[in-house]
């Protein structure tokens, strides 16, 4: 099964990256408002069962894909958000 | 508007980030394929036409967001999928 983590910086959490976005993107003429960088994971999970592909997903993002201190994110199984963790 | 934008590398191209992920989740025990890390962009749009945004957004990835020679890029409005770029 194939899963996506979308991990985004808190709110209140400077995001230079995104500043800088927003800062460029404003010069090159769009009208935009806050902008925030963040990454993504894509892995391909060997079980094929939703409930596990869920579980082993957070505890993916707990050991290893986000640092929940300054941190948030999403899971993604194909294009549908089925959780997010504050 | 809110919208989001995804980056991923192309199939074929090297991601070592992606190695690195992949390498560590197997390590902590999780049975996992590939592995892939891109990045995602939210951007505030001050339109709220859907086709203006997604003009805007086409123009934004081209000119600054995304290197098309190495990189494709998935918009979402909202949670769905909306377009897609190779």
């Amino acid at each position: 099964m194939r899963a996506t983590v979308l991990v985004r910086p808190k709110h209140g959490i400077l995001d230079p990256q995104g500043q800088a976005v927003e800062s460029s993107l404003r010069h090159l003429g769009f009208d935009v408002g806050e902008a925030r960088v963040g990454r993504l994971v894509d892995v391909e999970l060997a079980t094929e069962d939703r409930d596990e592909a869920l579980t082993q997903l957070s505890s993916m993002c707990e050991q290893l894909l986000t640092n929940p201190l300054i941190e948030t994110y999403v899971v993604q199984l194909g294009d549908h958000v089925v959780t997010e963790a504050a």
